[in-house]
């Protein structure tokens, strides 16, 4: 899989392609900017780069939400919508838990139905590798390479586990929360600091016996929502129902996140937001690979454990045990 | 000033002292451990590890609120109670937009009033350094020479400037929110995330016109609360209301911790979570050190600024730009 990869493809020929839509390319320019192979890394590098001046014209949404919350149904109608429109729309997904991409593929296709059947639609998981820059800096490359392809709506989904979620918040312009309504206080609860990243929160499945919790949820959302200050945005979070099986809700969601688009678009916090993000991108990225190449080699990785173990027996202060490391270096 | 912290006092004297709970020596220390000297960092690093066998028989508390709350009166109010139970109470104030060390300890004594005449009370605002580590680090330093000094109830006052709170909420056993009750949506409102950090929230002011909107203020950030998933400490975080200036509500403050405490010793979470602090600190003392180390050079500021400029004109993919760092370095 990786050497035909690296030789049939020339750099001209994928960017040619992928500028004419060509999804196939699509799928392996994407598969190539995963790659940690040097060479691989240096083809990335110059195909990102000559495609950068067309990348950028699309609204990236990242979509979190709980298992069990109903993501996949919700992208799924989310995004047959949006071809509806006759958008075209990637949806990429970032999931660190797994580690067999392939499996996930099918896993995706599978999960939604309609939309992979779509021509209009793309739909595609991160790889989840986890080294230097970690999954989020291969979702970043990916979200530019569709772009360049033509795809006008980006679709980030993220499990909720852990730091995904931040890190999903920084490469998109809107942040969509997907929530159960009132599945008792543990189902319910949400992870830290999740609910103050969002743009919008999506209260699911409010259909037949749910629908009157979820108006309820709403309007407790939003009571909690006010209590926060209002993001840099100057968007007020919005609170939604939906019911993804009956089609119902969507439209308003889709219509939720146009409004944010034009309000931020005429503030000027759109463009600033992702100039910063970009800026952020490379620190991370700066960052990861200084201490990829400072702290990865075996020899510190063991003297790292090694002193952590010191310090969980309050042998050593842990300003003290960093000073050691950096005589080692 | 730094020429006589660095002769007259051998650390064999100081160390000697601090464990007598001679507090002009351990006021001493902490100008000490500020110092970026490399023989001060040096002194600093043989003098804590000596006295960290001493150090932890404390409770760490954060106390964050916005400018306006009555943080100073809740303090000093707080730490007047503890001392009267015989309590030994240092209060170290992190202020980040600060930068006039010598001014901030005088408007400290004059800001709690009381407390600063107690014998069993020591006050000290952290220097606000932004060198390796920045001030958290001097911070936790603090902590341990206090605890050394026989200090058991140790709080870390929080202006609620940007990344100070994250920092604090990292040092501290229990996160103390403080919050004032309807001041409209705009006072009231949260920075992102400072919520879901609290242990606890205490409504200020909750005295004379002012009870009833506390009362309401304390059923709506319970709810609130509600909403989030129970922390990794199981504790479930507590909101009450209190006046520092009736002395309403301060034992109960002072019972919610308690109770905490005892929790989470029972569950072992108490020294599971204070160990992983330490690694924490062990790893952002590195990083920050590697960083300065790094990319502290002024070519290297100078050709970062570069990049970011070309980033922002859509003229460099961050990943490349990342990579050209590296390779200059």
């Amino acid at each position: 899989m990786k050497n035909h990869l690296s030789q049939p493809f020339s750099v001209s020929k994928i960017y040619e392609a992928i500028l004419q839509g060509h999804v196939g390319l699509l799928a392996k320019a994407i598969t190539l900017s995963e790659s940690e192979k040097s060479i691989d890394r240096k083809k990335t590098g110059t195909l990102l780069t000559r495609l950068l001046p067309h990348s950028g014209r699309s609204i990236r949404i990242g979509i979190t939400g709980s298992p069990g919350v109903g993501k996949s149904t919700f992208i799924d109608a989310f995004g047959k919508y949006a071809t509806s429109l006759g958008k075209k729309v990637a949806v990429l997904a970032v999931d660190p838990s797994s580690e067999k991409t392939k499996g996930s593929i099918l896993g995706d296709k599978t999960r939604m139905e309609e939309l992979s059947r779509d021509a209009l639609a793309f739909i595609r998981p991160t790889a989840s590798r986890n080294a230097q820059g970690g999954v989020a800096e291969k979702t970043r490359e990916a979200i530019l390479l569709c772009e360049a392809a033509g795809f006008e709506v980006i679709l980030v989904e993220t499990v909720g586990v852990g730091q995904s979620e931040t890190a999903v918040r920084n490469m998109v312009d809107f942040f969509l929360l997907l929530q159960l309504a009132g599945a008792g206080d543990e189902l319910q609860g949400i992870k830290k600091g999740i609910m103050e990243m969002a743009d919008g929160v999506v209260i699911t499945k409010a259909d037949s016996d749910n629908e009157k919790r979820a108006r309820q949820a709403q309007v407790q959302f939003q009571h909690a929502l006010h209590l926060f200050q209002l993001p840099e945005s100057g968007w007020k979070p919005t609170v939604l129902t939906a019911s993804a099986t009956q089609k119902k809700g969507i439209a308003e969601a889709w219509k939720m996140i146009e409004e944010f688009r034009k309000a931020t678009c005429a503030s000027g916090f759109f463009e600033k937001n992702r100039q910063q993000q970009q800026i952020v991108w490379f620190h991370q990225s700066t960052e990861a690979l200084i201490r990829a190449k400072m702290l990865g080699s075996k020899k510190m990785i063991s003297q790292m454990k090694i002193l952590e173990q010191k310090i969980r027996e309050g042998k050593i202060i842990p300003s003290v045990a960093a000073q050691k490391i950096i005589h080692a270096l």
